[in-house]
């Protein structure tokens, strides 16, 4: 069986892979409000927070596009620390919608430094909202967002403090509630062990009152409309109903195991990779200190042709890994280890790294 | 097992449910790519159309504000002509972005007529785009939009003929090229055979133009992004895969079976449907003339509570139905007879109306 360690869709455990194929229910009726109650039970637990979460039918993106369009109005100031990709994606979101973004980039594959977003927001007049990518799935780079919140906190213009967690939320140890984070948003196909096509977006008591005034254009993603239905255990339109099966089964069994243990393994895994990737003599994109509990990159070495060696790690091995992205494609190739793994998988995964590269003759 | 007779989620036949519970597999992958590619070819045969056809990771309400958010600008004069609760939301959806929308209602219970749609167009200068529901599912209407497409594509403003066909579609003869609609929508759950969480769009070479010049913001849904990455059969975001491996299985079946015949077996069930409740002495909200072919709306008997009526059928016999949404709500209940359906399903669904009646000692 091909062994898919790229971050997101990841492999799905036997439990959820079967509840996926049960039967349709009546979206407005009891069966599917008790298990959305019970989704959202769960939810919070991971995220850590007493505020309203939704359920959008949509990728990732999705979410991040709510995040732009219920809090802001055409001209708002908006801070981006970004460290890659999909921290990019968001501030052009922001922009695709009229917003005035200030982007502040670090250097591909280290994370938003304590130092820089004091000076930024110090310099910074009526910021309306601050966005931060916790962990940066193009590189694999985790930022300090407990830190970070702190300081925009602290801020006088009271701005808003959006974290977008899709690679890492369900993996990572991120309170919404003791870090303060206003808007947090994530997705089912990473850590969370479902597949594609549900957002999750949690949304603090700031955040609404900021939604009140926010004039960006919505309706699919109006969070008011969700507010209304969630009183029900509903969604405005007809949700991704067998992808919250799946996601139903996974967060149980995510709750049964502990968060604790979640977090703890995702630690260990990281170290594992970490460690191994080093003695084979590869080279590490991110530092210790900058790097993310569920996705690892690694530097292409000399000589290898990245997409190359990608193919012949699917074709010999059946191992898929991921490639760079942007600036980083060629140079970099990823493997990740959240959600349904074991340390069995990544072996397997790291073995082929190794052998192929021995294949290519490529001496470390 | 539940015998489900609700306009979406529709019930999925057992190789489709089977699909669902396939492993995850890298949506930026051969694999993938191939499953795409054979979506959207087979999509085209049923929406009889050459044009461009998007997959949204949405429910069906997100592909009909893609075709408010990829085609217009604030101000833009929109007519809606708006025969049910689908048809206000999508004019509602125009307005929260800031069209100047014509609203043009029906009584509920009737189609779109002809010349209604001549006398309106007649007297409006400057339309850049007219909406119609092919099948209002609050009320189970078909509007003759061959007919309404004639005379929007005569009007010398030139404007965008968008059809909403998410309860239709799959079930209901309607080209989209011989026609000449500009945007078509649908979504997976209904006609479709599928689970919710997928979208589709469809996008002449007119709406090609107006998108160009088209200002409302976007990005999630920007009709771009999904062109460019369409070249290589991939979504811009990470896609509902699962909905998409039952979409593309159940498909295949539709195919199988050919585009005729799927619309015959349709309007065959529908009179089936509309005979059998005139026979048990119910009345019919809709006409023959304005029938829909995949949702039956049937009025309450006098003295008959609609909520428990539908309660005692799910309590009693197991049977699904949905109640009147709106301004029908307690005045109508609602059979569903499209996509995976025999008559055999919809007799023990109208077995159930029929004894649940006589148990309430309602004399037709």
């Amino acid at each position: 069986m091909t062994n898919l360690r790229i971050p997101g869709p990841t492999p799905l455990p036997p439990q959820v892979l079967k509840s996926l194929s049960k039967q349709m229910i009546n979206h407005r009726g009891k069966s599917y409000e008790e298990i959305h109650e019970r989704v959202i039970k769960n939810l919070k637990v991971f995220f850590q927070t007493k505020n309203d979460i939704f359920l959008l039918t949509s990728s990732g993106m999705g979410g991040l596009e709510a995040a732009v369009a219920n809090f802001f109005s055409p001209g708002d100031r908006i801070v981006s620390f970004t460290v890659g990709e999909f921290g990019q994606r968001w501030a052009d979101v922001a922009r695709a919608y009229g917003a005035d973004v200030l982007q502040v980039k670090f250097p591909l594959g280290t994370a938003v430094t304590i130092e820089k977003v004091k000076e930024v927001l110090a310099k910074e007049i009526n910021v309306k909202g601050v966005f931060v990518t916790l962990n940066e799935t193009a590189t694999g780079v985790l930022s300090p967002v407990a830190e970070i919140g702190k300081i925009v906190k602290a801020d006088l213009s009271g701005p808003l403090f959006l974290v977008d967690s899709i690679s890492s939320l369900g993996a990572v140890n991120c309170s919404m509630d003791k870090i303060g984070i206003d808007v947090l948003v994530t997705a089912s196909q990473k850590a969370w062990m479902a597949p594609p096509g549900i957002s999750m977006i949690a949304v603090s008591p700031k955040a609404w009152e900021a939604h009140k005034k926010a004039k960006n254009p919505r309706y699919y993603f109006d969070i008011s409309l969700f507010k209304k239905f969630a009183e029900k255990n509903q969604t405005p339109a007809t949700p991704a109903v067998s992808v919250i099966y799946a996601l139903d089964t996974a967060l149980q069994m995510m709750v049964k195991v502990g968060k604790e243990k979640v977090f703890k393994k995702h630690l260990e895994l990281m170290k594992y990779t970490r460690e191994k990737i080093s003695k084979m003599g590869l080279q590490l994109f991110v530092s210790d200190k900058d790097a993310s509990p569920t996705v690892t990159s690694i530097k292409v070495p000399e000589g290898v042709d990245a997409h190359d060696w990608l193919g012949l790690m699917k074709k010999k091995y059946d191992v898929v890994l991921a490639g760079g992205m942007g600036e980083t494609k060629g140079k970099i190739i990823r493997i990740a280890h959240m959600g349904f793994v074991s340390k069995k998988e990544l072996d397997e995964a790291l073995d082929a790294i190794r052998e192929s590269l021995k294949e290519m003759h490529v001496n470390l």
